[in-house]
């Protein structure tokens, strides 16, 4: 009989970080496929837009003017989902079980220039980002138990203005995935006395099958357990719980992969590359979180050209997360690419 | 101070049967927005398409012919991402852990009518789909422990093919949802010696506050912890774990349900209205289950129109599932519709 291969035969792959199974069916990729080559998407939008709510001086659906920023922005959400002066009320019924939420939901413009995105800014605007993100958390953290710092990023992701931008969301109680991801990083750190994510980056760097790139202080690694095609894991090599936790030089070199990576993103298929991430730092709930480690999720749909995405719809749903090539055979094609962006690279 | 209301306020609710949080934030609903109102799409499909793969008689891609079937017609997909003779292996290593498996994937075509989905078949055609259900189930069951019957509907939920058909996946393992319904029901089961759905069900049809529709056999509600933003739940009123083990005149009351279920989300935006829908039969492992309650859950993603859908991403991705107008409102606007499809009114 024929031994197991991993890059051909159907298997189940652990995430240890949601106590989840994802699916692996490798040779759907082999299906027959007009390998379609995008051609480089080359359009060019304004650096200002008068009829967008996040250029400098503009005014928003609620009559508010935006100053005229320079650097980073950072707003209250006019159709906030969480707000502060929520009455407390909760049930404990099994089966209509509620309890309000407070809270806040702010949007995060990454540059008064319209026509970027975060690999078009230089090293020095990026730095300013990671900064914003840092302070976010910091002030966010002392009042709210947990910080949600995301971006989506494309149409195809629920961003209707390609202004740069991303947001934060504070919130009194643990949502589900950080209750999840919690408990696994308590549990392994019972059984091992280290950090689950501290174990993993060094393990992976010692395989180094599945890094994409890294410098002295961070890691991108298409994590073993990826669902989504080209999802992405961007990982401190040092131990760290908090993204309010960072030095100055820490923060710099993450202002620098996080350019790499969005930059390999966007070569892929030749355009700006749509995704969700988002970046999980410990819970602020007065406690030390020796086993947490700060980390960062890039959720990409896109699975075989600039318009071909993966669904997850049906069976996704209602079984499991399934994924059509490995996350081996897709760190290689992200690896490989150049950490120059293609619209960059002629000039 | 105010008081606590849930048609106004932000809260989370518990789903029980995965055991996680959605927030419901129904202020949200009340963004600015230009109430559009789609035109009905009363597009005509051929009732043969000969580039079909699905059509009878057009041959697969492999090479295979349909036969001219007449009712419903079942084969093996031609990508299948689960297979029977996968070599068994498995490695338990916390951190890069996997198990190869076992399965098969075939597709249902619920008739050879290109033109028709589920709502607009008779009454007598949907009772072929219901039986063909429940022999899948039966059949698959012998061999492997999970058996997943599903539909993706609409080119938004990944199917690229508008002929009538769905799915049915089977697999050796548990799947991720299905593990964590067990483990749910097996608790409730345990503390109140009842299945929670079939409590559940008696509860919401007293409350009367989330019901769709109903008949003799057969319950559709949305389900007070729903994520999706019109998200159904299909429950027996009978105690029973399986799709196997309906009766004739409770297939019979399905296919009804099924039919008034699928016409009233067509005639909420006058679209086909795309979802993915699916089953969740006891697992099939020799033991019984009078802890598992038979169910379907409908996911679809439209929020405001034909065109305008909610995006589950970023916040939703990194935190917890997040909706903008509550079950409640959602129920209400549903049971509100006709059960006859809008294409068949003016008949
Ligand atoms: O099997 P199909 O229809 O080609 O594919 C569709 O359903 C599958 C099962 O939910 C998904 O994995 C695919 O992403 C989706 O496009
Ligand atoms: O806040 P936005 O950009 O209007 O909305 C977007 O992000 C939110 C947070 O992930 C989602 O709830 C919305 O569905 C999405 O369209």
């Amino acid at each position: 009989s024929v031994p197991f291969e991993p890059s051909d035969h159907p298997h189940r792959r652990y995430n240890p970080l949601l106590q989840e199974w994802v699916l692996v069916s490798p040779h759907r990729a082999k299906r027959p496929w007009q390998g379609q080559q995008d051609e480089p998407d080359q359009s060019v939008l304004p650096a200002y837009d008068e009829s967008c709510y996040l250029c400098p001086g503009n005014t928003r659906i609620n009559g508010e003017v935006n100053p005229a920023y320079e650097g980073t922005f950072v707003f209250t959400n006019d159709f906030a989902a969480l707000q502060p002066d929520t009455p407390d009320s909760a049930s404990s019924d099994p089966l209509f079980r509620y309890e309000s939420e407070q809270g806040c939901s702010r949007v995060i413009c990454f540059s008064p220039d319209h026509s970027k995105t975060l690999p078009l800014l230089t090293d020095e605007e990026r730095v300013g980002v990671v900064k914003c993100w840092m302070a976010q958390t910091a002030e966010l953290g002392k009042s709210y138990q947990w910080v949600q710092v995301f971006e989506n990023k494309g149409a195809m992701m629920g961003c209707s203005n390609p202004h740069p931008h991303g947001q934060v969301w504070a919130q009194r109680h643990l949502p589900t995935q950080a209750t999840k991801k919690l408990a696994s990083f308590a549990k392994y750190y019972q059984q091992h006395q280290r950090a689950l994510l501290l174990d993993y980056a060094e393990r992976e760097i010692a395989l180094n099958e599945r890094v994409v790139c890294s410098n002295e202080d961070w890691l991108v690694v298409v994590p073993y357990w990826a669902a989504w095609p080209f999802e992405t894991l961007l990982l401190p090599r040092f131990s760290v719980s908090s993204l309010a936790d960072l030095s100055d030089s820490q923060a710099r070199n993450l202002a620098t992969i996080v350019g790499e990576i969005t930059s390999k993103y966007d070569n892929l298929f030749n355009t700006s590359f749509p995704y969700s991430m988002g970046w999980h730092s410990e819970p602020c709930d007065g406690q030390e979180h020796p086993e947490w480690g700060l980390h960062a999720h890039f959720f990409p749909p896109l699975l075989r050209s600039a318009s071909v995405r993966k669904f997850m719809v049906g069976y996704e749903m209602m079984a499991e997360a399934q994924r059509d090539l490995t996350p081996e055979q897709a760190a290689q094609r992200l690896q490989a690419l150049s950490t120059t962006h293609y619209k960059k690279a002629g000039q």
